[in-house]
């Protein structure tokens, strides 16, 4: 086998300011982006990707504390991924679903593995969207049933049926494509939607709602219900203790499909492979993307109980799509738990999580009156930002634009200019770096945070 | 930079049965397939692939004329693909959408320069899916209406939407996800559902029939009509003269959004950079997948008009994904450029489809009294075959399985015992092996494709 791996030639383009006009001119004039208005956008041409950094064509560095959008967890350029990558190219890069494939059998059986008792197979997709759309198709046929409960303050993809369990403004746009879906409140308790003081209050009412959702839209009319295991870009809301169980008792007694969404969270982002074995449940559907291969190759994919898969046992499933467990994006899955293993990255995502993130924001929400409160766990954390903790107005409103928000440009600004690349959501400033991040550079994060909070604090108009 | 480009092992495998009962036995027991009940497959497991040609375990070689889905057009492990692969693989694996990028942006500079005048931008998505979702978002926010008419015979995708537009049995058991979508008919002359008799008057009652459904629908309710340029699985149905600019007229008539579908036979697979070129027409949104890498990793995408582009200038596009515009794909996608140029592509596409193929099927047609009608250009053809020339009862009935699909079975099996792995769809034996094959192993597979014909003569029951 060569030794054939790096060939990263970046450097030489720092300063290129031919190549860095190029690649801006083009992608303004052809490059059509998610999410925007394309006159009002200036994408920042990046020449250079290395672990947890990323550099322009200026040489400008960024420490990336977003993990590109939550899906580096293994950071730029890893020489395992790469070389995974670039083996597998050679070997076969492709070949259709219909057959049997090495990696993708592979993959799919380390998947099961670390999966929950009774998990007993992987559906591949190309990302989180249609793993979402795919797992509602599967609790649909298997429950005979077409409602679908989802929460708001929830981002499930924006394929038609996963933009429509979004419970957040990016859906708004879309209406309501898939006619199944209804929402509801979860617990969140610095912003109880239940009136809670305690944890324990949230959960119990929480569930109460929840049941009483249920009851209103008919127990046999309802599929499955969906939620992100600790949501995601919505808050990083980690749900308060027997909210899950809650959850899943509430399945068994309806007969419903109770569908994990860890396109974020799954693979290690917060010191577990899935999330949910964190808080004491078995799902019956998990969906992943994202951190499966840390986004190096497009995948994403469903694992299903064993219940389920015995419902397409003998009757077809009705979906599926030309790339389903594609060799390349496969092989990268397959060294991903490689590394995982080898670098210990569930051990050291719960360590430094535990030990540097937990009490370095504490001292951060001590010292800041503009943070309201620190959620989080492991590598994925958030601070709700606010004008008044009295009152917990959020420095933001909802979903502001323009002027209203302001504010959070204007911290988003100064981690910017600091060199640290932040995940900022409405009034949330949110951390969620690559999972092999040092010690070290999760220190200087932090300090760079420290100081874009006096920002925030300039803003706050409490006691 | 290293030639590490092949590290093929392949051979070493063959007769490996451990490794053969390995692959098979973790599929079975871990992979969720496609369309499949679960029970009632026995995927073969593949241990080598290689231009036109992939392999099985025992070494058995199949010659692939269905180009795994009507994707693979440059063949298995292409050395320009591969090293392109492997060379970003070393660059940059992948980066965030909202960042601007070399190869994305030169990839979408080349889409746009062999597109439609009038083509302004590239929006990538993870596959063909995901292209018809967010085509349609785009022809909805544009128009401001909310319904699209697409056609009998098709198949768009999977996902919610994509799902419903799909006009076959894929369907059925989806029901309607999106409440949008209308259905009509298309120009089919062999089994016209206009009582047709000439391609003229098929063509003219075909328009007539969209106009009249356009009419009942209410014209100013009708956001996109979306149509396969060529329909690929569901016929191999070519336009006939006049079709899609009379479409084009309806869509100019009533201020309709035009989107050809061309995720299968778009990039070359009929000769032209994307097939409505040979028709002459322009759209206002092409989609795109398979083709534009050869599915070396998952890719597709939306080519944009100015006009729709414009529409999204200062109003958000309501719509992304993770892996837009992701940078292994789009280095696949511009190699892809790089060798249709080099290796002549399109011109050998036209003239192979023309000296070779149409004239060798025709022969079969002569020969063979089950061919009903021979249809295709470029590298993609049908044999509609029939029991009966007179009647054109189908060989077997429109979505049949089991006994009733037996003739089919076993001319596919006489196809795959004589090593050539065809595309075979209900009543009809498909033709579409990667765009790089050469004239010899064209013949060798049209001869084992005449041997199979015998078979389907032997059902025949016709005078």
């Amino acid at each position: 086998m060569s030794d054939f791996v790096g060939m990263n030639g970046a450097e030489e383009r720092f300063g290129d300011t031919a190549a860095q006009r190029e690649v801006r001119a083009n992608d303004r004039q052809y490059v059509f982006h998610s999410w925007s208005a394309q006159d009002a956008i200036d994408p920042l041409p990046i020449a250079k990707g290395e672990g947890v950094r990323f550099w322009d064509y200026d040489g400008n560095e960024f420490l990336d504390f977003s993990s590109q959008l939550v899906n580096l967890s293994l950071g730029h350029q890893h020489p395992g991924m790469v070389r995974a990558i670039q083996d597998q190219a050679g070997r076969l890069a492709t070949i259709q679903p219909a057959v049997a494939n090495d990696v993708r059998s592979e993959l799919a059986k380390r998947i099961v593995d670390v999966s929950f008792d009774g998990a007993r197979s992987v559906f591949f997709t190309n990302g989180g969207a249609d793993a979402n759309e795919y797992a509602i198709r599967m609790a649909r046929h298997h429950t005979g049933r077409n409602k679908v409960l989802a929460r708001y303050r929830s981002y499930h993809g924006s394929t038609a049926t996963a933009i429509t369990l979004t419970g957040e403004p990016r859906r708004w746009a879309n209406g309501t494509l898939d006619v199944g879906v209804v929402h509801f409140m979860g617990p969140y308790l610095y912003r109880s939607a239940f009136y809670a003081e305690t944890p324990e209050q949230e959960t119990e009412r929480a569930l109460a709602h929840l049941e009483q959702t249920i009851q209103l839209e008919g127990a046999n009319t309802i599929a499955a219900i969906i939620l992100e295991t600790v949501t995601g870009t919505n808050g990083v809301l980690v749900p308060p203790p027997g909210y899950l169980p809650g959850v899943r008792a509430l399945c068994d007694k309806y007969g419903i499909v109770m569908i994990c969404d860890e396109v974020m969270v799954g693979f290690g982002r917060i010191g577990e492979w899935f999330a949910y074995q964190a808080f004491d449940v078995k799902p019956d559907l998990v969906t992943f993307a994202k951190g499966v291969n840390s986004g190096y190759v497009p995948l994403g994919g469903v694992v299903v109980s064993d219940a389920i898969h015995q419902t397409f046992a003998t009757t077809p499933f009705p979906g599926g799509l030309t790339y389903s467990g594609h060799p390349l994006a496969c092989a990268s899955g397959v060294a991903t738990f490689d590394i995982y293993k080898d670098e210990g990255i569930l051990e050291r995502v719960r360590d430094l999580g535990e030990r540097v993130v937990a009490p370095r924001l504490a001292e951060l929400a001590a010292k800041h009156p503009s943070v309201g409160e620190v959620r989080g766990a492991g590598m994925i954390w958030s601070l709700d930002l606010v004008r008044d903790r009295a009152t917990r107005e959020p420095l933001v409103p909802y979903n502001a634009a323009g002027e209203a928000a302001a504010p959070m440009a204007a911290v988003v600004a100064a981690c910017k200019d600091a060199g640290l690349w932040p995940f900022a959501h409405f009034n949330r400033l949110q951390l969620a770096p690559p999972l092999i991040i040092s010690e070290e550079d999760l220190e200087r994060g932090l300090a760079i945070i420290d100081a874009a909070l006096d920002v925030a604090d300039s803003y706050y108009a409490g006691e």
